[in-house]
């Protein structure tokens, strides 16, 4: 019995990862080809051909889909078989099972579950990716040996950035501890702001920004089922008014946190970042965007040998602390979308 | 419930695989080590010693046969225990299993079946191993993660090559597509033979022969059950009578391809070429061979790929098309080897 | 259903290996992190966190016990939660599983069964670890991808040393096979001496020591359930009366085997050796560590190979023999204490 929550949007890919060459990438453990036709229109077939079972990402596209490199069968962008070598009749069983999928944003999103619930209008708006004035962004994609539920556990409790995160974006576990937390329940999740006022920055943004006094920082995440987290931070010298409201101006950033599962112990993990400051410098979001990848392959580690343990121990035994009670929420989200009673929560 | 064929010759090695060293393979999940006794005789056991289940193949052969390499009992060709070190008494069920073996034609052939049904009648002739004057040859082995049932079907099905071997002796998907094929039933398998009259040739045949226009070509594929296919395959100038069977001369070539099962899936892929053409010149020879090496590997990969998708998938999916008559024909023979009514084919 | 025997001591580290920071290691398949805290002590808690699972060995040392490194929770030495970030109490079951451990003779043992029976007495002593001028020692520690089991097996039939380390510190085979044995059975296992009067020294032997002639050699064994072998090693010039009992001085060594098992089909492998001979030149202890090492290795090769051969193929198709007689006392030995009629065993 799978646990995959299929009836929801997931991405599959950044938009610049699929060009002329087929992508093959496992969502919701179904191994999917992804594909752009000659107009450059994207398409999701099931990856594997149905005349002997290879995998159709190693073929090419041609002119009416993609073609499987094993015996040169055609399937179009509906998984319809449109050419078999040496063959006038095509059988009407020769076809492979497609996905709905959508290009917004920069990714490709793609609906594993029944096709006729697909609304494109469930997919979420992430603007900060066609805005490269305002904000500039960079993203990237990491493989983790983890389920996405463990990724979306460590953005729901942020008071791992004093541990795992210490030496980069972390600072001070007591401010992160001590952070004044306002949380909302949302249609498809929550949002929660963290304020750590009149506090020391930590040494990344020292060196993107140029702090030279105490803060008052903010963390806006927001959770929306099953696999998205927006995260919108920043920074304002200690008493300027930020939590009055100025948030204009000065240090802050967007981080978009996508996560995909793969099979029910590993997920694909897509991120930008989006810097809302010296929009005109490439060289600040580069290194932001650096130093944040390297924060994440951080909670990659973890998650990876949190994910081994969980195996051979269940979860039985783990006890509940208060920090945890966004991510608490958060998997009541997601149980409620995958028993019945939830299902029409995927579609409020 | 194994589904080898038991009852059968299967290739274990190239026979100057086998020197004073033992050597270790695995056929239909059987552990074998492979040795030569001191008179170059060869011997197969399964690769376990009856004291502490340790792989002989560790060991070394000495005079009265193959002695274990952890405390030094030794094993005779035939499997008996003739020495315990310290100890006079040899019990009566101190032995190992062992193989019925044949050297032919610079292989060596074994038996895991019954052995009282071990006939080497039955093992095929492959005469272009012993002419080097007529038909130099060279030979290998390839490891192979796919069932050798796969590599059959591989063979069986010549439309692939105009697609995954199209850079390398594919060349023009059409012309194989259009071939002219003549399929003739035989005792143990089938025999086919393809017709591409006044084709382009292959980049491969160009870069050995030297043709300068369109040819005749030829390829007779001869499947014998379980595992072997014996390929001859040629060009002549397009309209000097090779399809009227003036074959002699002119540019031809045997490939042997030997399939063992080493386990459900993955096999040993042993194959030779022979050339018929420029005898005299072993670079000739040598370049035929790699480049065909090259060629075979690019299988390995799509066969590879195909078996992890089989494995997830099943086969149940599958939709036949013309080009599948000598690859279905094929599998029936296989069937009938496996089931009890058949199991007379393979002694016919 | 689980065949390791809980209640017993098992080496879980050299006490060197274990400094500030946390090491983890896994004894009876049971993930054990083991740390000294600021004092110095050594504890060993399970290594998973109770809050999310993480390892605790990811964390570091602080001065009230171990800091998971994900959300910063720290368990005192005996697996009680004593600090939740951002929360003043603390809930009674947050806690670890924590393991009996005892620092004794330069290795740290754990008793991962019932704490109650955890009896520090019954751990043995090895001197030679604390007597740096008359045995100067070195050690290391290997891991083997095979039973603990096998490893005693190895040590319990020293047949073995004419033919996996013929060419090390084995010898003359023969010499092996026709040593003079006695053995007598002891209160948790047996111990054996083989003595080979007049015999040639092996090629180790004659690097070290310069011998120049024949030599009475003599190896001590005693095995010391469930996984200690402590051997005493030496030889004199021949007739110099080393039978009758004079040993002191001359060419002779401890070696200390401890093998944990890891899982059912793995173990840790602690050994040391130390030299009574030319104790002030430090290049010869060195030396004879080194070849040991190489030795040993030559063992781990054989007992992984068995093992895989074992697992495939089980047991009860091996035959013993004469020299097996120590070997199948000693898997007696360990039956005893398996089923309950033995469990008095461990506490005699």
């Amino acid at each position: 019995m799978s646990s995959f929550i299929r009836n929801a949007w997931y991405i599959v890919a950044w938009a610049d990862e699929v060009t002329s060459a087929p992508l093959a990438r496992r969502i919701c453990n179904e191994p999917v080809v992804v594909f752009r036709d000659t107009a450059g229109k994207a398409a999701a077939l099931s990856d594997r051909c149905c005349h002997r079972g290879t995998p159709l990402s190693l073929g090419e596209v041609v002119a009416a889909g993609i073609q499987c490199g094993y015996h040169g069968q055609v399937f179009d962008a509906a998984g319809r078989c449109v050419h078999i070598p040496g063959q006038e009749r095509i059988p009407e069983k020769a076809r492979v099972p497609s996905y709905p999928i959508v290009e917004k944003d920069a990714l490709l999103w793609i609906w594993v579950g029944e096709a006729e619930k697909a609304d494109p209008s469930l997919i979420i708006d992430l603007p900060q990716h066609n805005d490269p004035q305002r904000w500039p962004h960079r993203h990237n994609v990491y493989h983790i040996g983890g389920s996405y539920l463990l990724m979306i556990d460590n953005l729901m409790d942020l008071t791992h950035l004093g541990y795992i995160h210490r030496k980069t974006i972390g600072g001070n576990p007591s401010a992160h501890v001590g952070a004044k937390m306002e949380t909302v329940r949302t249609d498809r999740g929550l949002k929660f702001t963290r304020w750590m006022l009149d506090s020391v920055p930590p040494p990344t943004y020292v060196n993107v920004y140029g702090f030279t006094g105490r803060v008052d920082r903010w963390q806006e995440f927001e959770f929306i089922a099953p696999g998205s987290v927006k995260q919108w931070t920043g920074a304002l010298d200690a008493g300027t008014g930020a939590y009055e409201g100025k948030r204009d101006g000065g240090f802050q950033f967007h981080v978009f946190h996508g996560l995909s599962p793969e099979t029910e112990k590993s997920c694909h993990y897509f991120w930008s970042t989006a810097t809302g400051f010296r929009q005109n410098e490439p060289e600040v979001g580069e290194r932001f965007f650096i130093e944040s990848g390297a924060t994440f392959l951080e909670d990659k580690v973890f998650v990876e040998q949190q994910q081994a343990r969980l195996d051979e121990f269940g979860e039985d035994w783990l006890v509940d602390v208060q920090s945890d009670a966004a991510r608490v929420h958060m998997r009541r989200v997601i149980e409620r979308m995958r028993n019945p009673g939830a299902a029409t929560l995927a579609a409020e």
